[in-house]
């Protein structure tokens, strides 16, 4: 597989140093260890989001960090975890005095690194409140995870925790918010092909000519079955039926709907496959306000789409429409 | 190829379908004849942008409408030019009483079907201008071209003018600052995979396992020469320097620096290479001032980059840094 790199080793380094040229006025960006700050420096008496976990997800979790989402991400080496003292020194660097919140995906090494640092943080005597990811309902444990993996809730976690972050919430209301964003909301993905470790060479798996991958993990792992492909109409419900019974969402439930690309999917079917979700929603009863379609978590040049139905309050809904301003979401600013 | 569609006939409708769906904010979008307007209606008093073009290179040209960008766009089918009565009922839709300018990629068939509906709108009595987009240096002539082909220049073409037409300038004045715009702006771009066009399940080209397109074109058309890949920097440089021998760029010059994802390629991969251009931009003595880092016109899912270095002037440093509300480029709004 060819790919676009200098050195297998040097990836994420010398991406988050284009990140550095491409986004001066945004971002700041440290190496060794690896983190990425907002170029205004901390925001005093406000509390710090930080996330982050291995790299090959971008824009998660660098082009979110800016005015009204992350205050620092820590990436990790490709579809590896950010170690502590990343995480530590990201947190340090970015703290405002109101203490910080640590938002993980539910992946073991994520989960034991983040605790890990705010162990340290707490014996440097910082607030530091973790809240995991762990929205997908395609599987229950899986590689790399005990119980549910975490996926397109944490883009929406980061934007509303973020939005109600700068208009001076405290560490326990956003760590609460964060908790029902995570509760509210249900993932499933699926892949078409498999995406390709540029540090390896290697495919994280193979399919046949007509086959997918379906409840696809981000770093390709297996799902709930492979299955032969099918009308994007038919795939999409089939994403759609179990995360609308998961929570379960009621008729009348008013939800933000976001259908996620896993890299190498053009955006034509994205919107193929929002209108046929948008449209199932609807028939369900549910009442659709806030949308996003795009490629925001991805799995490097993975082919395959994933859906995310989060059930909206009217904290979350401030949060969302909130302004914000970082290379990957922008509005209102 | 597998692709998340219904059918090979509705990819576009169904996706423009979506699109509606999506962004009901920003976008009102009408089939048979296609086209997409500001959910706004026209604005009066002001001159109308449009522009279009086969589809397949989303987010081009329909996420760029909205307040700041393109005032309606007209998506072909896959890689297949709009025909004159969707440019002719856009234009007139999207008319706000001060003349319309087309602004259209240099291929035959988007510049005939233009040219036949600027006729049918001069007879309708509305003033029109078009503006002819060919910055693409790696090849004189080519499959359904003649002379250079239009890419990277259009989307910072729509850009500027998008700005600078908000603020009342007149159709003159924005088809002067369209063809500055085009005339100092150069691109060249490289494929590492081709596209599946999802009409026909074709890949546009095959490449051996270590070889590249080398000038590739968004439809797939032959570039330079095919050449075996390399490291991202060599690439880098391959394609920046006839780019900055060709106007010629000079020391001291400030210019905009656009690295384009053609579908496939991972963010990572783009900012590898955003790395090596700025760099190599800034030991050339340019000044780069103004940056965009991501797939705004692609190929499907072709794997690759597009460079594009635009000279900046007061005006188009001023259109690009006005306010802009699309589905696919948002700030100060």
């Amino acid at each position: 597989m060819k790919q676009l790199t200098n050195a297998p080793d040097q990836i994420v380094n010398e991406a988050l140093a284009g990140m550095a040229l491409a986004h001066p006025d945004l971002l700041r960006v440290h190496q060794s260890p690896n983190y990425l700050v907002r170029a205004s420096g901390p925001t005093l008496g406000k509390v710090a989001l930080i996330s982050g976990g291995g790299s090959g997800h971008e824009p998660m979790h660098g082009g979110f960090v800016g005015h009204g989402m992350l205050d620092a991400a820590c990436p990790g080496e490709i579809f590896t975890s950010p170690t502590p003292d990343q995480i530590q020194e990201a947190s340090t660097v970015a703290h405002g005095g109101k203490g910080v919140l640590h938002i993980v995906k539910n992946y073991t090494g994520d989960v034991l690194n983040f605790q890990m640092a705010a162990e340290l943080l707490h014996e440097d005597g910082l607030e530091v409140q973790a809240v995991i990811i762990d929205d997908d309902v395609a599987v229950k444990d899986s590689l790399y995870t005990a119980g549910r993996r975490g996926v397109g809730a944490t883009v929406l976690a980061e934007k509303i925790c973020g939005g109600v972050a700068e208009a001076g919430a405290s560490l326990g209301v956003l760590a609460n918010l964060c908790t029902a964003v995570n509760g509210s909301a249900r993932s499933m993905g699926l892949a078409l092909a498999p995406c390709t470790n540029p540090e390896t060479g290697q495919s994280s798996f193979t399919l046949g000519h007509d086959e997918i991958e379906f409840g696809i993990g981000i770093h390709g792992e297996p799902g709930r079955q492979r299955i032969k492909i099918e009308r994007a109409d038919t795939l999409t419900e089939m994403l759609m039926l179990p995360i609308l019974d998961d929570l379960p969402f009621k008729k009348g439930d008013e939800v933000l709907l976001f259908v996620d690309g896993l890299g190498a999917t053009p955006l034509l079917e994205l919107y193929i496959v929002y209108r046929a979700a948008e449209t199932l929603a609807t028939k369900h009863g549910l009442k659709v306000s806030r949308r996003l379609v795009g490629p925001y978590m991805t799995s490097l040049d993975m082919a395959g789409v994933a859906i995310t139905v989060l059930r909206l309050n009217d904290e979350m809904r401030k949060g969302w429409d909130a302004p914000v301003c970082t290379p990957a979401l922008r509005w209102g600013m």
